[in-house]
């Protein structure tokens, strides 16, 4: 935990199934104080996570009652934005946890998907603040994302837009975790970057730092796993057109070693390139903090309606 | 041309690179009078088109000055509607079309992409009304269609959205005339569907009579072609999360010969179908008339504005 007696309260909790963040976020999206629990051990028990949450948010607020909480859940949530309906790396099964949480905790709870709430952090205060048209691509473990219009984050009718990571680029491809085959996130990931450098790399800062260091097979790796990325945003711009495609995750952190050969892929392979305008590829403004920073926004949000 | 003195008065007019259908177009989006006309000869030739879409015009009014004129073109348009940027089967290249008209017809003229008319024909009179969030994919020679959201069709930040059929499906798949390999219009199209059944139909609805009367070849085709249908309806769907997903051009009027194998794509390839409301697909209300219909639509709109 780090920082002082903040004048704002809204926190946001980004919870996946290794990790909970925790954040007092200010007016302009600033993280005035954090806190990062492991919750390894409780990804399989829902109230074993609840506490790992409460305790986040009692760390965080250090005593003080916070103004509304933001939840960000790596999962599906229901149009209503009441219930995970369904979270592969979480113990909730169509479960209404944001009722749960909220009497529990005794203050208002917006619950939300974390690359939803990270897409509102880049809107609220990043690379896609004042855009009217605009995608989120958050490239990690998977694909994520979230569509912008109108200066609005897309939820889709119920709730579910922005799974960029499982449309299908492949056909027979290679197997996904969610039961599918050739999902654009097993080629363009950072588990496809690992896989692809042929070492024993843990994970993919590792491979850019070897990449940087004029390793081959780590440059080859951010080559290809940068142009699958391009391949699947030109698909992303054909459909949507958008002013700005913004690159988010922790992949993304490599910079030019991965949207160089993105932004070559995209100029390759979208529809009458030469006859319009490109959409610039540009870095995310948050890092692993978005979803914990979205989920602010959403909780400040939330407490200026009621 | 059929019909009789219509009280409405706005003409929407469709080109391609084959065909100019012109209609006067009442207020619940019927047509009251039509009028088709060969583009064939003029096709290379600006002037010489831009005579046959007076000449349709002047048919269909009869005599009659028309309130507003909208044209729906099988190109990109601008984000400005003003200009027509490109169009392959078309003589317009970066070409400033809606003004010239304009001039030329003393008459308000308003300027879309023929994929986007027939999304606001759908929106305003057809499968997509009432509906907040949905898709129009329109299966043809190409594909083309699109996105609804807050019941109005997505133009995208340069007025080029819904491009799907330019959608990769297949990695050094079929090339496409755009230019492009592996479109998914080159397996999901008319045309895919005449070259799939193998034999001399020269048109998609002899193929359809072929598979009612039991052709396997003509079935198999069918098949093949609707769950390529299908595979990037999961796509689209897994972006963008629509309430509904409408099928239109000349081969959805197949009917369930061609949606019975989309659906079961849908099913088998969207992430998380058992935890989330699949939407269904739908046929359009209006067949070859859409891009007309729609055109007429916007030229409403427009005189109400003025």
């Amino acid at each position: 935990m780090s920082g002082s007696q903040p004048a704002s309260r809204w926190v946001g909790l980004d919870v996946g199934g290794t990790k909970v963040l925790a954040g007092l976020v200010d007016e302009a999206g600033r993280v005035v104080r954090s806190v990062r629990l492991s919750s390894r051990e409780a990804a399989g028990d829902a109230d074993a996570l609840e506490d790992v949450l409460t305790r986040a948010v009692e760390l965080v607020c250090d005593g003080v009652r916070p103004d509304a909480v933001g939840l960000a859940a790596a999962g599906f949530v229901d149009a209503d934005g009441e219930r995970i309906a369904f979270a592969p790396h979480l113990p909730w099964r169509d479960d209404a946890v944001r009722s749960r949480l909220s009497r529990r905790w005794g203050v208002s709870v917006a619950l939300e998907n974390d690359a939803t709430c990270a897409t509102w952090a880049e809107v609220e205060h990043g690379a896609l603040t004042g855009i009217d048209q605009g995608v989120l691509v958050t490239v990690g473990t998977g694909i994520g994302g979230g569509v912008v219009m109108g200066g609005a984050v897309v939820r889709g009718a119920g709730g579910m837009a922005g799974e960029f990571g499982h449309t299908r680029v492949v056909p027979d491809g290679r197997a996904c975790p969610c039961g599918l085959r050739g999902c654009w996130e097993q080629y363009a990931s950072g588990t496809a970057l690992v896989a692809r450098a042929g070492r024993s790399h843990e994970r993919g800062p590792s491979v850019a730092e070897a990449a940087r260091a004029g390793d081959p097979d780590a440059k080859a790796a951010f080559d290809e796993v940068g142009t699958w990325l391009g391949i699947g945003v030109a698909n992303l711009v054909a459909v949507l057109d958008p002013a700005v495609v913004v690159v988010g995750g922790g992949v993304a952190e490599a910079g030019d070693l991965l949207l160089g050969p993105a932004r070559q892929a995209v100029a390759t392979h979208l529809v009458g390139a030469g006859h319009r305008a490109v959409p610039p590829l540009v870095p995310a403004r948050h890092g692993e903090n978005a979803g914990m920073v979205g989920a602010a926004v959403l909780a400040r949000r939330l407490a200026g309606r009621s």
